[in-house]
């Protein structure tokens, strides 16, 4: 819950309002959520009572929030900010009281891109004569440019992940079920300084060709491949990602696995060095994938290269074919090439990077060798 | 993850449909959350890619999902409930997907009330003649009505983190911070079997009396009431949440909580009695309103009475003023009145109950009275 001034400037609002205006949008409708911790540092609960950063293209922003839950936000760093805030009563319709303090007609109004269904609507039914847009198309852009202090929040996060892979092998044992491991994995991410675990994929032999696994009840056996793909946020708010592949059991995986797994490290360093200012996504994605085909494994790479990571661990820029976005300094990724082969293995290598002036920059440095672990 | 199919019978889908139909709705979209949980026991990620439940209120159901999520989705309960899965490439567009398979042109959509913004947007523009709006007016109706299964997995629910009541002795003491015992109460959350901690509010002395306090790094004093607001999930994806209010250091509180406490205890005691069938939202609220306002402390009860609970922990049905809803059996919800002097103290005392046939049942078992914990 720390404040960091410097990680959450004062004005990141002023400037969200100049890029609507630039957009055409006439106001930004910012709920719960990424948005508005970047906008404003305030980390608001997510539930079914409308809290609201209200900021319009022109005038001034203002935070709508229930009556109950404004000591909370006076409390945080809104307050800082000098953003009004506004209280509305269990009785109340807090949309009617945003379309009335607004006033007059507005033409396009952006929504945070998380904003739930039913305060989408309720916005719609309220301001019945505007266009509803996304407000991800201005904040994701700001968003997506790190400051050197979020570089800073990014790395921190991805020292802590790094540790937590140089503990897997005190873990990862044949004998062990994957949800045991992923459990220690867990427990792991917080000890080394995460607020929360976000997800623990341990997946062993042919679940690891699911690249959205998770755990299971599978129990590990010797010379399996084994993907660990692990992340968690930290409480500067900024998020954690990182992939490698283990061996349990002191036993070599089979030599088909091996063959795939050296395209695979080939492909990842080839992204990780391709990263510079001006390439596209689409041309990024395809460093990697013309490498994994040309080996011959093209079709079992089904998904892209990667995401941009920040506050959320998903966001912009996505490292995607047809994406015709070029890199800029401070666009902060994951390039995390994968060969899946179904019902058999498969593996994933994966780094957060950040695009600097003059090329990229990987955050997660434990090594990306296939790890063979001791059999106990 | 554990699946039940006592909890999660197969007819779900089948019985939205029906309601979908009569409720003038030709289908529903229903993405990642509680209730693509109610109705296939899928517990999927909630992404930036679409993964989406397409119900029509006549025709087959399918679930559209990512390609790289599809070994998961044919892994979870949804293959079981004989549910069509279409996976799509990164490169396809999901919605247009959605729009193609449905063919016919739709008057009313029915989006879950969760679904993020962008998604919204995104299917108001893939189906340009449709009319947008809340899935809830149907799948609310049908969570809101709890099932004998259901309501055993809430029970389930209230004795861990009445458990956890049990426990704060070990933890409350005068000279520990709020978010000292919050770290500690949030562990006792997991350890007695939760998943998660959802929530935890420490609030001591002048923070009590902000209702959405969490905790903070103040100091706790001996003779201050402190609110210990706590819930989690878990792992039936079923929620916690009750209220018990203590005072460290073996000291009284000042008198006038003490009479403020007396009259607390007692409206959310006749609010807990008058629980049954037929009787309004409204009038329950009022029942411990009218109580709290002729004691003369009606300013400060800020809030509404309760919530429904359930695989969210607040959803329908909602107690509060202006809502002439009737309750019916199976309707499970929180009775938490509250009174709050600002700058002074706070006490909110809460109980998940369930309406049966004959009355309400409590499910949340110690002891509501105020508890002066021993000094070491």
């Amino acid at each position: 819950m720390a404040h960091d001034a410097n990680l959450y400037p004062a004005d990141r609002v002023v400037r969200a309002q100049r890029a609507a205006a630039e957009a055409g949008l006439d106001v930004l409708l910012v709920s719960p959520g990424p948005d508005l911790r970047y906008l404003t540092g305030y980390e608001a609960l997510p539930l079914e009572r409308l809290t609201c950063l209200v900021a319009p293209a022109e005038g001034d922003p203002f935070l709508v929030v229930p009556l109950l839950e404004v000591p909370a936000a006076e409390a945080s760093p809104v307050a800082g900010l000098g953003i009004e805030i506004v209280g509305w009563r269990e009785t109340d319709d807090p949309y009617a009281l945003v379309a009335s303090r607004l006033g007059r007609s507005l033409g396009r109004v952006g929504l945070d891109n998380h904003m739930w269904a039913e305060k989408v609507l309720a916005f719609r039914d309220a301001l019945p004569g505007a266009e509803q847009a996304l407000a991800g198309t201005v904040l994701g852009e700001l968003r997506a440019r790190k400051s050197p202090a979020e570089v800073a929040a990014l790395l921190e996060a991805a020292e802590a992940i790094d540790r937590v892979h140089s503990r897997v092998q005190d873990f990862l044992r044949p004998g062990r079920t994957e949800a045991e491991v992923g459990k220690d994995i867990a427990d792991a991410i917080v000890e080394e300084g995460h607020v929360r675990a976000d997800f623990v994929i341990v997946a062993s032999g042919p679940n690891g060709a699911s690249p959205h696994a998770e755990v299971s009840d599978r129990v590990i056996r010797a010379g399996e491949p084994v993907v660990v793909d692990i992340g968690g946020t930290m409480p500067s708010g900024y998020c954690s990602d990182s992939t490698r592949n283990y061996v349990a059991g002191d036993v070599q995986p089979p030599q088909e696995y091996l063959d795939l797994y050296d395209v695979l490290l080939a492909a990842q360093k080839a992204q990780c060095d391709a990263v510079a200012p001006g390439i596209t996504a689409e041309e990024l994605d395809a460093v990697g994938r013309d490498l994994i085909a040309a080996a011959g494994y093209g079709e079992y790479f089904v998904h892209r290269t990667g995401h941009g990571i920040g506050l959320e661990t998903h966001e912009e820029p996505y490292i995607v074919s047809g994406s015709a976005r070029k890199l800029e300094p401070g666009h902060a990724f994951s390039i995390e090439p994968g060969i899946y082969l179904p019902g058999r293995f498969g593996a994933r290598i994966e780094d957060i990077v950040v695009c600097t002036e003059t090329g990229g920059e990987r955050l997660n440095l434990t090594s990306r060798d296939l790890r063979v672990l001791p059999a106990s």
